[in-house]
């Protein structure tokens, strides 16, 4: 299926919003709609739906074109030090190999972007960043600050690889030197004559890996000998799922929160280090924010009257007494529980697990809800 | 049509791709299609045909929902200072209530984006910015030159009245004030009990006004009055219209240039001013540009062999000796010149109009061409 301007793909494409080293393979395996991450294209749907893909990465092992997932790097000999102002994580202790999981923040504590960083070498740094444009928040800073940093995008395109069967696949491609890597480390394995950064990581709790592919012309080529190898496991191509990524808690920037939340906000308080010998942007206000606490919190909810509509615009929430206390901005039927799940950020009189709401679904229908811990599988 | 999580629209919905104050409308309008920028929904199609919509913009008038193009309010003490840093256009002499087409670059001349600056008050600038993250941009530079200013993006939702007839319907819903809006100048308008800033300009050459609306819940019903006015001037709902952008030369940012380009590749060489009294980002690399020259512009190319696939991905263009000089970003079939027209990046040997050259386009044809100035009308 190819989506160029045809008025009822929906989304019109042009060089604007990137295609990937992948785009032509997703393409010819059937991909039925795409959204758009940092002005690149991500798949949203293949022909199987999202119900049967969550029970397919449960089981199996998928494919997923997470080009979109840009890296920023940054080097030099004040690349360190830019890229801890620019977090509340310490990564001083940091080693070349690892994967961090780091809130960005400004001035006012306000959330840039939830990237991975990775350490590539000493003065070298990778974002893995969410959508919004990270590159031109680091080179403003580091203009005005005047550091000694070289700022760009490389030329790497991440390719997912989740589900159980994931490890043995890889393994298959790339040797059983694949099982050494520990979760949020990553290591670097040959392919057709290239270094691949190959990282132990994703955007789901089904265990997995990503490619940081680097060679846009051999997109094709690592798609087929990932195929080949894939027949044995069942492999699919498919994309982040709504559903896994709702039940596990794993938090979307846009979706669930934006610069107007602090991370704590977002229950991202573990990636904010205690140590307060260090300096970052926003230090002042987060402190502040930490020692007066917060208003509101990321929650999940569990609501019931049968699968909810698509979550396009965000489902007000109200407290039984009918004030709005929050809303969904991400929501799907889960199969699981046999019930909606949803993400919320939700008002601290009624954050607390079992609280009841109402839920208001674009349907039209009021729902009952429960609050819930994250990720659900805590709370039942 | 609802375009939701509905596998057949091609783009997923969610809250972060946002939506606009008329999103709802357009729906009810029957919009086809969307693209995203800025993080927010851009109708691309209704019901009638790319080229039904080009004959009528240059006759009638049109509506369309470009609040995508976000406003990055910069307001305090030092906010000229840093909207200079931002640009090569000296804006020290701009009066309150103009607005300046104006190229922001980065240390290296490279465009980071081409918005239009508008002097709200002595301190107070807004930048309608195409589809990069200026605001982080901006407050990355604040915060390392330790500038006072203050920088958001304003709840602000730009409304484009496109078209020949826009006056007279401008006129007749907010009075005979409008005709005295110069080109690139605004002022302001009330409706329902509130004050609008009303601009001229627009994104097609057939005159028009931006309404830079404030007050989203009120959205449908500036849509409805909008609509009960414009029945007697034949008004329908479209969108920036690719045939005749492209036969105007409007460019595209992320289409025929990015970060990569430099101003004068781009032609905005009459955007960065004469004078060298004043300073900015980028000075150095941007004079040296200039003195030396460069090896390649942005041109209209003319094309044979029946109307042209769509331009999802860059036709490469080809001298007639079989060298690539450059590629097309943005093409389509013009029905005035009953030829395609294109705008693509060439290189300085072959940019002369006149210059036969060969595109290949998505179909697999060959297809003769030629260079032309911008706009095509220049040329032919």
């Amino acid at each position: 299926m190819k989506l160029n301007n045809d008025q009822n793909s929906g989304l019109n494409m042009s060089r604007r919003i990137r295609r990937t080293p992948f785009t032509d393979k997703v393409e010819e395996y059937g991909v039925k709609g795409f959204t758009v991450v940092n002005h690149m294209l991500l798949p949203k749907a293949f022909s199987t739906s999202v119900e049967e893909d969550y029970w397919h990465l449960k089981k199996h092992v998928q494919i997923w074109d997470v080009s979109c997932q840009r890296q920023v790097q940054i080097s030099g000999p004040d690349a360190e030090l830019l890229v801890q102002k620019m977090t509340p994580r310490l990564i001083t202790e940091m080693k070349v190999g690892q994967c961090f999981y780091i809130p960005l923040i400004d001035e006012n504590a306000g959330m840039i972007n939830d990237p991975v960083l990775l350490k590539i070498d000493r003065n070298i740094y990778w974002l893995s960043i969410a959508d919004s444009d990270v590159l031109l928040w680091a080179k403003g800073l580091a203009l005005g600050f005047d550091l000694k940093v070289n700022i760009i995008e490389p030329k790497i395109y991440p390719l997912a690889i989740q589900g159980p069967k994931s490890e043995k696949l890889m393994i298959s491609i790339f040797g059983s030197n694949i099982s050494n890597i520990k979760f949020f480390h990553f290591d670097y394995f040959d392919f057709l004559g290239e270094k691949q950064l190959i990282a132990r990581s994703g955007y789901s709790k089904q265990d997995g890996f990503e490619v940081y592919f680097s060679g846009f012309e051999k997109g094709s080529d690592l798609w087929d000998e990932i195929f080949k190898a894939g027949k044995e496991f069942n492999l699919l191509p498919a994309c982040p799922n709504l559903i896994e990524r709702i039940e596990g808690g794993l938090l979307s920037y846009g979706n669930e929160f934006n610069r107007e939340n602090n991370p704590y906000e977002c229950n991202l308080g573990p990636f904010c280090s205690q140590n307060n010998d260090f300096d970052y942007i926003g230090k002042r206000a987060l402190l502040k924010i930490k020692n007066e606490g917060v208003n509101k919190k990321i929650r999940g909810i569990l609501f019931d009257g049968g699968p909810c509509p698509p979550c396009a615009k965000p489902f007000p929430v109200f407290s039984r007494d009918g004030i709005q206390i929050g809303q969904i901005t991400s929501g799907i039927h889960s199969p699981k529980y046999n019930k909606n799940v949803g993400l919320a950020m939700i008002s601290k009189n009624c954050w607390n697990a079992g609280t009841e709401v109402d839920v208001h679904t674009s349907d039209g229908k009021k729902r009952k809800g429960k609050i819930s811990s994250l990720p659900f599988s805590k709370t039942i």
